[in-house]
């Protein structure tokens, strides 16, 4: 499908150049983005604009969220790269057409005849960079074209915004309470919202700032690092050290060969219940768990981390996981760790990291008691900051379900209003303030104070200059007259860039690598002032409107209202 | 992928009817289901096993959830189809294996020779039928295979079953509080975790019982009834009806034309002001939003159905929509109704049924006052059943984000056990006592009363004889001793049925339709006890095993726990 719709594209433009730019973006196209994935009523509208010759009429829309999720005061905008690959690939086929028909049967052939011919060549696409730092009534996308052809793109730009731009700001979150120093590992995928919504997922948490996932298709695809070792099921596969067969191990210089490394494993074992080390820890330890972790370490010698919780952490599975980790010490290699999946994950870091230390003292074994500690079992954001809070010797956090269906607040009511048509200025009343939309084609800038933070967003209608450096502006709430201030800006950044231009690509910002995004979101998040990111009563950010566009807005709004009612 | 999934399987097998089955199965395969939709340490294990020799040991796994979700009873299973379907094409392609070695560059080349073998010809898989009424702990699939290759599927069956029950349930728990003469509407693309979380809700929530989806992509995929209109933005698209160029309409017998369809339109609308009907009603109504409903009335004359809240619902929008109802009266036309996106819904409905039905007498049109009124805007259960409780005359509910994120309880938390290897029964302890898992491969019966509802499912043991009509058997609570009750069914109906048989077909469930699948969630539904069922206090289902089984966990429960240590 991609590959027919550059063609297409191309042989309306013709130049070599032009196919490149169009090939690389249509990359690796979800095959489910498809011009169909859109509601019905886009489809009728468009039935409807045509039969009335209005299919052409010159309209802006604008692509925003009115409220920030999570309780917070923020989010990070993500899911431009998709919307640009989707329109650089939007044209209908031929059966996707005879779909049309069928369910549309009261349509006039011309109109289909119309739909064969429709693409974004005369679409523009105006766009905060991905990865930014984002506020509740600004545009993220600004989007301008025939009606009819921008009407079909609304369903699937806001399907493909919304939960890219709320997962990755729950990334965030997540990064911004963990601290920097910890290893983030998205572990969502059986959570997700079936195959896509774990891809997804997987990618969106990669640019909020996590550090690796355990989705393999994932890895695949986006080039995201992988991170994973057993389960518990693993543990309970294993009867005792008696079914391992091959007990031969290399060591890690090649120079000699171990021959029975189970015995060399039940020998440190001993060794270890002898010492008195692990205090409190007395009779058997699992036999089916220090089978199931010597195999393991005899498959991953070099990278051995085992899950300790399937039996007892403290009594079966840090004993049986010291006694392999000792013994692959013995023959040159350095064990990784261990997972929490249960329990009291602050004690038992504890109580892991001092039996580590222990060990290294003991056994005069450097390293040992800096081994990884990475902690599971249904994490969020507030056991995070409880975790912290309480202290804790955990280094990688690996995060599922709360992750990645955002269950703190599932949705991001991301909204697509028409702002603009035929250079008419449009603006949709509501009885609710927060729901009226800000009309006209607009400018946004973000103005920087003196210490580098970002003070405020601010709209300005398209011809108005924009703001200055060193120059005082008004900044006015949008719908509230009594909120309003004067701000000097040290730095000046227009938020809104051109990511599509219909058939030329002159002038259209490229479109960044997923490293890239993830560089950026990780800079943004660290440009904004940390009273608005904190998680307990962060101060909002203001976002406002030149004094031209207030005033305008507020005519509108009055030339609106039905006659002879206050509204 | 398909294509040569199916291929190699056929090679195994050779048979022509092999190849049909498998080719049917293998339909529409989600291309984003590959075999290395998994997590990664189901390769490392699958390595680690390989390594250990024991891949082909065989075990039984039992993918079932812990608790009900949305505070209620019931769950209702879905998902196996694209589950079977994955089974079917499971085969790794040379370049996944290529992207598994370079990021496994520890494993041997033999790993890899292995995994090119990989299939599910010695795969068994059972499961409760697709559309179940179903309960925790009692398993929904039965798992039967090599434990590595097993295990390789319990990613991508726990992500294609976790969601789609999920959201199967809550679409059921909508239809039960809707009732069964509601129309329901899935509406719930872009607010969907990504293209194919909107393709799964679209496809779930059918079989959950909605009537049709705003979908276009799922009604082609799946054949699912289309419904939709238009938007806001379509009707501050228009400026005024002076924009209506081509203003004639044909009438419905074809036999003349009217000229002027705007005027017709317009002298109705003065004709209604002039009668009273529209109490409170004066001025002007929306002529934006006028020329928009008479433009989708020229478009779609057999199917108008009018959004009437972008100005003001009493004031504009149903006045300009009742205009354009009696023009099209007037020309045989009849028009659909309206829908509401704002404001208080039970009022709106109760007004506008009133003004229907006073237009109804007043100007003799039969029908008009039963034309449809569809209720949108942020519905959920709650505000369903807060609008029954209150009254109103709603026909039909477009609901979105609520239904497709499943905002009030975003994941159902699914597990995939190790029940059983090589013949030995498997247990996975917790200190919590609703996390141990029921060991051995079991048989799961549902019995059922005199009355025909379902009273208890009970997990007995393989090779235990099963329950009998008119026989007493004991239920036991798996986990609590003093839970227990005689039960004498009166049909009893076995629950895992075989839906894949490792390459042979025989014995093997078919895949039902999609529409037989609802059709068996719409009977489950109305099986089930009604106070299993409703929304408040909901008695729970029980949920038991064999006094045999009952012993044989406990006596491996105590086998399991840690020497010298009071579990």
């Amino acid at each position: 499908m991609a590959g027919k719709a550059v063609a297409a594209a191309v042989m309306v433009n013709g130049s070599v150049a032009e196919k490149e730019v169009l090939a690389e973006i249509g990359g690796a196209t979800n095959p489910m983005v498809t011009p169909l994935l859109t509601d019905l009523y886009q489809f009728t509208m468009a039935y409807a604009y045509w039969k009335a010759g209005k299919h052409q009429d010159r309209a802006v829309f604008d692509l925003y969220f009115r409220k920030n999720p999570f309780g917070g005061e923020y989010a990070v905008f993500a899911g431009l790269e998709e919307c640009i690959r989707f329109v650089a690939n939007f044209k209908l086929e031929e059966e996707e057409i005879s779909f049309l028909r069928s369910i549309m049967p009261m349509c006039e052939d011309g109109f289909f005849d119309y739909l064969r011919e429709v693409d974004c060549s005369n679409v523009e696409v105006y766009a905060v960079p991905e990865g930014s730092v984002v506020f509740p009534k600004v545009p993220l996308m600004r989007v301008e074209g025939p009606v009819s052809i921008v009407q079909l793109l609304e369903t699937p730009f806001v399907n493909l915004v919304n939960y890219a731009s709320l997962v990755t700001t729950n990334a965030a979150r997540h990064r911004l309470v963990a601290g920097k120093s910890k290893t983030l590992l998205e572990f969502g995928l059986r959570r997700a919202q079936g195959p896509d919504g774990g891809m997804s997922a997987s990618k969106y948490c990669y640019i909020g700032g996590f550090d690796a996932t355990s989705n393999v298709a994932a890895g695949k695809l986006f080039g995201i690092p992988l991170r994973g070792t057993h389960s518990h099921a693993f543990v309970s596969s294993f009867m005792s050290p008696d079914e391992i067969l091959d007990r031969a191990l290399l060591s890690h210089d090649g120079s000699s060969t171990c021959k029975d490394f189970v015995r060399l494993v039940q020998s440190w074992l001993s060794k270890l219940q002898r010492t008195g080390l692990l205090r409190g820890v007395f009779g058997e330890t699992n036999q089916s768990e220090l089978a199931a972790f010597t195999s393991y370490a005899l498959a991953f010698p070099n990278d051995f981390l085992a899950l300790v919780d399937t039996y007892d952490v403290m009594k079966s599975g840090i004993p049986n996981f010291c006694a392999v980790a000792l013994a692959l010490n013995d023959l040159g290699y350095k064990a990784r760790g261990i997972r929490l999946d249960s329990g009291d994950l602050a004690y038992l870091s504890f109580e892991a990291r001092n039996i580590f230390h222990a060990i290294e003292k003991e056994f005069n074994v450097a390293g040992f008691g800096k081994m990884t500690v990475t902690a599971s079992n249904d994490l969020n954001e507030e056991t995070l900051d409880a975790l912290n809070k309480q202290g804790h010797e955990v280094d990688a956090f690996g995060i599922g379900t709360n992750l990645v269906t955002c269950y703190a607040q599932p949705a991001l009511g991301c909204v697509f209003k028409l702002v603009e048509i035929n250079n008419q200025p449009r603006i949709k009343l509501s009885e609710d303030v927060t729901k009226v939309s800000i009309p006209c084609k607009k400018r946004i800038f973000r103005l920087y104070g003196r210490e580098g933070y970002a003070l405020v967003d601010i709209m300005t209608g398209e011809n108005e200059p924009p703001p200055t450096v060193g120059e005082r502006i008004l900044c006015r709430h949008p719908f509230s007259e009594s909120k309003r201030a004067y701000v000097v800006p040290q730095h000046v950044e227009e938020l809104l860039k051109c990511y599509w231009l219909g058939n030329s690509s002159k002038r259209r910002e490229e479109l960044p690598s997923l490293e890239k995004i993830r560089a950026r979101c990780m800079q943004q998040l660290e440009q904004m002032r940390p009273d608005h990111m904190r998680r307990l009563n962060p101060t909002p950010y203001k976002v406002s409107v030149s004094g031209k566009l207030y005033d305008f807005i507020h005519f509108l709004w009055l030339s609106e209202a039905p006659v002879g009612e206050l509204q």
